[in-house]
């Protein structure tokens, strides 16, 4: 699969484009639910890689019944089927590369049930993350996964994808979170995972083998999520720096105070330039490193680990250190780190956007080294991300329209997953594999590895029809 | 398979006994670590459930790579191997109930590497619970599960059973602080999964997979557990109740009041009769109740969470309530439920220890039921277990000489079981499935998820080889 050679690609034929294909579709799904017409597919044929394969037909089903409807006739007819949740992530996951259909859960959007007692939500896979956050928080209960793209990402893709996020220093990533789920299998069989309890060994533990499948191993039509209280409050701390090494030092330093922020997050000199160039935030010259730590907890518990924190970052280096305990005054704090995105805009019209992760103590080698790969390719770098967990974006810059940019910028990505994996690390912490790193998988994992997971795939998807072209190439 | 209706089964024979196979095992291990004699073998034949199932050989091999090989050979030569912990539990995991070998982690006990800066532990299997929570805690590190048999139990059967225990109300289970595996697959390949990083989304989560397996799909020779600081501090506080909803309805005030204990242990009228007519705690005849409420944080934290939690327990209509500071007294209130086994013996020579789990709130519902189901049976039943997460252990007692009150006490599982499903549980909570209860595997589980799991049991062990005659029958 190439990256970027071209921006839209000839819409694939299969079975799926055959008129008496498509009326059965339409008698599962209802004429209205399936869309056809070039314009009408479009949307859904890319996600933000932003490259596009359209679709053959999208189709919009309300139930796992109909679901499983599909997917039964797309294995006696064998045409490719990918699921669709809020088509925003960075690996093409939700892109169907070789045509087939695309079921988008638009349509399946209701949450069935908020339990306060027993700390779970049950809901349907097209829900919102940012409406599931709101509908819990009404109940003073807490949902913590919070993928940057939350406010237009799906619960289902959250789950498909494993979709991490900025709180992951202290509550862990999605799949933390789900404790079950209806799913329909590859073979278009309804099953049911888990339950609604955190203690369930009956059976291989389908629930944690689907989190993080990519839609490849089944389409998720429901999940009953754990939830926990709602903290009472939060604190956010910055802190300059004048090294990267400063700057991560103090992450073990909180542990070792026993102090568990909820989110670290790191911005390395490039970052910081690109963000204060564009914006003016008042961020020194001879800044090398932003931190950004927040805490929650009871009242009192957040002023002491706030204050913990302070101390930590001052010890170990940080200046302009500043302090917020209002959701206004935090919001400023953490303006800087939503300017990040659209400052990097003026060094290329392509990010290739990756998100490698290492072990949280070896961050600042891998900074140091993914600089020199920038230097080594003329490519701009700018690296950021969650300093707690070890999970960092590193950001190169090329043009669209320049090929030979484009081809420095992946020799850079290539040689920046190496380090990641020489540094105890791998290739991704939160994006997955999709279409876009399938190449490098086998920098990542050894071969007999791969061969488990690819004979499971054909296990439950022997005729190929989930999201192929996907993970293995 | 039957359940206790022999305790001592015929030794099987399978290919393993065949002097040519013993022959190569000698050569793969080292002759000192193939044991066949009868006496030898017999302390490899039972796990808790105490029925013997002697295996025709035991393997204690030193690394992955001499497990590979005996894999390799038992494929090519079909005899049956099963992997065996600390063998303490509940369900047959460790069992060779169709015979062939037992390979025995005892000698692969190393810790290899614990990192304070990265939160992570590197251990061998044959470690056990107890002293990887001896070596963290050296380090001001902590490994939160907790399993009971956690002095005998093995970090490789924890990791392949998903074992509970006492602190998961806030800490969660096993499977939550596997990071990756070292993973001997049934036909002999060593696969690595996961990694050091608590996020890493590359390929299908085969850790997730392989947690609570129960060794039918790898044996586990290698596994890198995520730490958290260690508290600072615990208090206990008791209370006893006069119903067991009064005690049961306090544990989602909790949650509403932002404290989340790490254990909340309780003790039905059964559990506090017997404990106290054999060691004369002082527990009043009027107690229908026992709560057992931990908190643990910073000091300060603590003491503001045991303030909350007396005062809801007191509001919630408890009394005789106690609240311990000091490792010692708390202790002391904690010896009741380490009371509760021993108490047990004189209601019958054999113990049906059951673990369901329910929505937490449904506690008082399904002891109630529990209780009417040990009468239609005439069954002495006690339940205790973690109120937190919902997980009940129901102890139905009966003689082991006499068969008819195994019948009915075997009676009055599926019935428990029946209930714990209708109120919206399941089967097992930490126990497992194992073969002790596989035949009840459908009560939980509807036809189709049982068929996607023996799907992915047939793709990675063709022949059968791992741990047969388990989960499925």
């Amino acid at each position: 699969m190439s990256y970027f050679v071209e921006n839209v690609r000839r819409r694939a034929q299969t079975a799926a484009s055959e008129p008496r294909v498509l009326e059965r579709l339409r008698a599962i799904v209802g004429a209205e639910h399936v869309l056809v017409d070039a314009e009408k597919v479009e949307p859904y044929a890319q996600d933000a890689v932003k490259e596009k394969f359209p679709p053959e037909a999208v189709l919009l089903p309300r139930t796992a019944e109909e679901i499983a409807a599909i997917l039964r006739l797309a294995n006696e007819e064998r045409f490719p089927v990918t699921a669709r949740g809020g088509g925003v992530g960075y690996t093409g996951g939700a892109v169907p590369v070789e045509g087939g259909v695309v079921i988008g859960t638009d349509r399946m959007n209701a949450i069935k049930e908020i339990s306060p007692d027993d700390l779970y939500v049950v809901s349907e896979p097209g829900v919102t993350t940012y409406e599931l956050h709101r509908a819990v928080e009404a109940h003073k209960l807490f949902y913590p996964p919070d993928p940057a793209s939350y406010k237009e990402s799906y619960i289902g893709g959250n789950i498909a994808e494993n979709a991490g996020g900025m709180r992951s220093a202290k509550y862990g990533v999605t799949k933390h979170y789900v404790l079950g789920l209806e799913v329909v299998t590859p073979t278009g069989e309804i099953i049911r995972t888990g339950g609604k309890t955190s203690k369930n060994v009956v059976g291989f533990d389908l629930t944690g083998l689907m989190c993080g499948s990519e839609g490849m191993l089944g389409i998720i039509t429901e999940a009953t999520l754990r939830l926990v209280p709602l903290p009472e409050a939060t604190e956010t701390v910055r802190a300059l720096f004048h090294s990267m090494k400063e700057a991560c030092a103090c992450v073990a330093r909180f542990s070792r105070a026993r102090v568990t922020p909820v989110a670290i997050e790191v911005l390395d000199k490039n970052s910081i330039k690109a963000v204060e160039s564009e914006f003016a935030f008042g961020l020194p010259e001879e800044a090398e490193a932003l931190l950004l730590v927040s805490v929650d907890g009871a009242l009192e518990e957040v002023v002491r680990a706030a204050n913990a924190v302070e101390e930590i970052l001052l010890e170990g280096g940080g200046f302009s250190v500043l302090r917020a305990a209002t959701r206004e005054d935090e919001d400023r704090l953490w303006d800087v780190r939503r300017a990040l995105s659209p400052s990097m805009k003026k060094y290329g019209t392509l990010k290739l956007n990756e998100d490698v992760v290492v072990p949280r103590s070896r961050v600042p080698e891998l900074v140091e080294q993914v600089e020199e790969i920038g230097r080594r390719h003329r490519t701009f770098v700018a690296n950021f991300g969650h300093a707690g967990d070890g999970n960092i974006h590193v950001n190169f810059m090329c043009d669209r329209e320049d090929p030979e940019s484009i081809a420095r910028a992946r020799l850079a990505v290539r040689d920046t997953f190496r380090v990641a994996v020489e540094l105890g690390g791998t290739i991704s912490g939160e994006h997955g594999i999709g279409y876009v790193k399938a190449p490098y998988l086998d920098m990542a994992l050894d071969a007999s590895t791969i061969d488990a997971m690819m004979r499971i795939k054909r296990a439950l998807d022997p005729n190929g029809i989930l999201n192929p072209g996907k993970m293995f190439v």
